[in-house]
């Protein structure tokens, strides 16, 4: 059964057909969920980061002006299969563009405003967006881009009661839209095939790729990522939803939330330590997702507190999942420490959704726990499977040993990437996806991440792993962050460079001693470079190229 | 959105498809789990109520011992669409069957063993099943219909080692064709929309009728379930499946506890409550599930022990989902009180799967949860849409008050009856399914079954619902059990009667007092009939057909 390949549209027989209803599984079930048996959960969204003040809605309230804003939609000539853009931070308003978007049959384009200008104008382009919403506070950055984009036949500015958008004149304002439509709309019955979304991953080499969602693609994520042992939301817990929603749907959250009935809070832009932290206390968040950086970032500030000055009290969070990158040991010990909160790690991508591997450890197992999950990027979740391959694309055995390629298929898995075969191409290995991530999968399904196939450390024709060697760096006490990569060496082919950014005083020499009682001699980086800052991607994680060109422009 | 209707095989459009993988939704998914990352997870079958005794294999003997079965079914002619049956109690074996069958492609008829000799031959001659697999203890039962089953080309008997079977002269041994083969097996490919499973209802009228579950509809049953909020059920967890393995897919257990990689326990034939606690016990058994009456036996059964005695130790048990008749509020406190378990209260039919509705309360809000939710069969499921309607077909508000005929639909929701066209149209209206129950559903998506269609007594032009008297009835300390008919009144046009069985002395005038205090006074019933024993359906129900012939051959 291992080899057997699922390509899209590939009649197969029915021996004996079920007799089971045939109900297709869209956005429209979850829609009506939060429409209807849902309808008092909260969306609560921040706007004023120096008062804390919030905007709240309840979910009946969000489908309502969801269907006022398919209304307006169509009246600005959207078709089912038409592709729409947004360009926001994550508010109600999003949300609503979600629903409105995926459930009148077009496509939501969720722009990443972290893109450079012609990188998001090609996305724009290639996804062939015919009407584009964009938030108040990105407008300047989207009206630089707006002249090379004439198939945009409609900007939608979302703004504050009265406020001006001058950068992008004529633009056509949410509300006002809103307020001159109707809330009921004959949402369409389409097929659960269907394009829902197109994400643009933000692509290391070349263009930016499109992964095109479908429905059923994003209703099984979701119901997959609503299990007791996966994210485990349920209906008492309030959702902090810190991931962007530009990123592969907000890790699924706005979908398991929906579906499940949590209240949904969203910081809106205000992604600073001071204002995070007084919304989760004030809104009581008991579950959030984020990158380990902005949990790091948080935990500094309330260090950074004046004794005299009250700290925030975050005992209210339950469970933090986090990914991304990898998760050091120390932050899940000071979250489980100071708050009582679960630190639970998962892995994924656009391609392939979050959490398609993601660990939880019993509480009272934590001491255990920590050590033997620190090296794992998580289990594998339902509705996926997993495989290793070497460089002969033979497949490897889960034995927590043999170290390959990691190849992933399930139903919420790109089959290619949106108008690019070529890119498609290179990504499919025999009905699965390529992740572009090496490392190694043991008998119960545990994935430990030792590299990005490109980050890989070739030294005496052995590999060393940056990200084993950076999970190491970080647990020193005088280490705050680290990222290592490999420069040329002419005797061993490369050698490994480390950057650190460091909390406290520290030598190279201390560094090196510390990193030999818990590596291999030949791994330990004979070069480390104190910076203040290491140069991060738009999602968040170090950014490699940009050390690697530096470290070739000084010829380290 | 809300009429719409989902015709098996209609074409919709695909305004633009999703780029995600074609991965079907078939038991191979949750098959390739057991048999990997959940390998070492347990399956244990208790074989001898004296000593305690169980067999226990690993999931991935079990996949192996189902790839052997599978080629014993294939030398046996078994074909892809195929029909083969098993007459088992809860064991490994049946458990392996389940998956051999299934992911071979052929559809597992899972026979009631409670029902009569001529309903379970009729079952057999409908499903058209060409192989019967027996356990031995029930081959005496099997022999006696076997003579007017002419299609059964083979029938397998599960024995223990050097068992004799003479019941059942010229039949093949279960383990001996196992021995014969080797475990891999080249499982097919096939169509999510196949069929898997067929189950018969027990029918209170006319012929027992087919349920053709799908791939899909288990596959997506089952993903439901794993959630948070609905069974609960992690990889932590020890899950004692005591529901027949025989109705409705053993509620879904074996699936939802092969696809999250929970230990499953099996009671074999063993349902005393003196081997039950002792299994639970001594495995550790956390979560749990089946009818009241089941619990109920256990608890008295505790209570019989002599204090000299010592009493098992359940408080292992974490949660017992309840369902099949609604839960008295006494027995939820009970098991709270005294083991710490939660008792949550769950709704499904053969037709639609159990857990279409499941209630999950807090813990710590028991003390108003009980009360609340006494009335509640639950809270409406991921993947399941509800509706009420009155006896014009006009869908009525889910306000709590409005009491309608119950309707759902849902991807595991049947589409119609196994070749049985006439009961096929009589159950669907309009893409939903009826389910013969009658309701209300509040705003919440709480469902209050206040009875089944046919039970309702209509007097004086009013409704009294014959479950809340049963439910008021149970909760006076004095009564153990109680079931409500209506009976003809010539000014009333039906009145209620209440056959109780009681645990300690009490009049009817006092009963008749306490009821006054608790339901409308026209609901009191005049007459009680306090009786040894309610007769009972297969599936452990009150049979109010035999109460209904008693009370009208004694002209009550």
């Amino acid at each position: 059964m291992t080899a057997e390949t699922y390509e899209p549209g590939r009649a197969r027989p029915v021996p004996q057909p079920g007799l089971m209803m045939d109900f297709p599984l869209t956005v429209h079930h979850i829609f009506r969920r939060m429409q209807g048996i849902h309808g008092a959960r909260k969306v609560v969204t921040l706007v004023d980061p120096e008062t804390g003040a919030v905007t709240e809605r309840d979910f009946r309230d969000v489908a309502a002006r969801a269907g006022r804003l398919a209304h307006a939609l169509e009246r600005l000539g959207v078709r089912p299969g038409d592709r729409v853009a947004s360009l926001a931070w994550n508010n109600a308003q999003h949300l609503e563009m979600y629903l409105a978007v995926m459930c009148m049959g077009a496509v939501l384009h969720t722009m990443n405003l972290r893109l450079h200008g012609d990188q998001l104008a090609y996305t724009v382009e290639h996804a062939g967006d015919s009407v584009v919403v964009v938030e108040s506070s990105l407008a300047g950055q989207f009206a630089e881009v707006l002249p090379q984009l004439p198939g945009v036949r409609h900007v939608v500015v979302i703004a504050e009661p009265g406020e001006e958008c001058p950068d992008l004149p004529g633009a056509l304002d949410f509300e006002a839209l809103l307020a001159q439509e109707r809330p009921d709309f004959a949402w369409p019955e389409i097929d659960e095939r269907s394009a829902a979304a197109l994400c643009y991953t933000s692509g290391t080499t070349g263009d930016p790729k499109g992964v095109m969602y479908s429905h059923r693609s994003i209703v099984l994520h979701a119901l997959a990522m609503s299990g007791a042992d996966v994210y485990g939301i349920t209906s008492r817990d309030r959702v902090l939803a810190l991931v962007p929603l530009f990123h592969a749907m907000g890790w699924g959250l706005p979908f398991v939330c929906g579906l499940v009935g949590s209240d949904i809070v969203m910081p809106g832009r205000h992604l600073k330590p001071a204002p995070l932290a007084r919304l989760i206390e004030e809104q009581r968040a008991t579950w959030s997702a984020g990158v380990p950086t902005l949990w790091l970032d948080l935990l500094h500030h309330l260090d950074s507190i004046p004794p005299a000055d009250r700290t925030p009290d975050l005992s209210c969070l339950q469970t933090i999942l986090c990914g991304g990158t990898a998760v050091p040991e120390s932050l899940v010990r000071e979250y489980d420490e100071r708050f009582g909160a679960e630190m639970i790690e998962g892995w994924g991508m656009t391609e392939i959704f979050p959490g398609a591997t993601v660990e939880r450890v019993d509480p009272g197992d934590f001491a255990v726990g920590v050590g033997a999950r620190r090296k794992s990027a998580g289990r594998i979740s339902p509705l996926y499977e997993l495989r290793l391959v070497d460089g002969d694309g033979v497949v490897l055995p889960h034995d927590g040993v043999a170290v390959g390629d990691v190849e992933v298929r399930g139903p919420s898995v790109a089959s290619g990437y949106f108008d690019a075969p070529a890119a498609t191409a290179a990504a499919i290995h025999d009905g699965w996806l390529r992740t572009g991530d090496v490392g190694t999968i043991d008998g119960s399904g545990h994935l430990r991440i030792t590299d990005r196939a490109k980050d890989v450390i070739k030294s005496g024709g052995e590999w060393i792993s940056s990200q084993d060697l950076e999970v190491e760096l970080v647990a020193h006490p005088a280490v705050r962050e680290a990222a290592v990569i490999g420069v040329a060496d002419p005797r061993w082919g490369e050698r490994p460079l480390a950057f650190v950014v460091l909390g406290a005083p520290v030598t190279e020499t201390e560094l090196r001693e510390y990193l030999s009682a818990r590596v291999a001699r030949w791994w330990v980086p004979e070069h480390f470079r104190i910076v203040e800052e290491i140069a991060r991607t738009t999602t968040g994680k170090y950014d490699k190229k940009v050390l690697r060109s530096w470290a070739g422009a000084n010829r380290v």
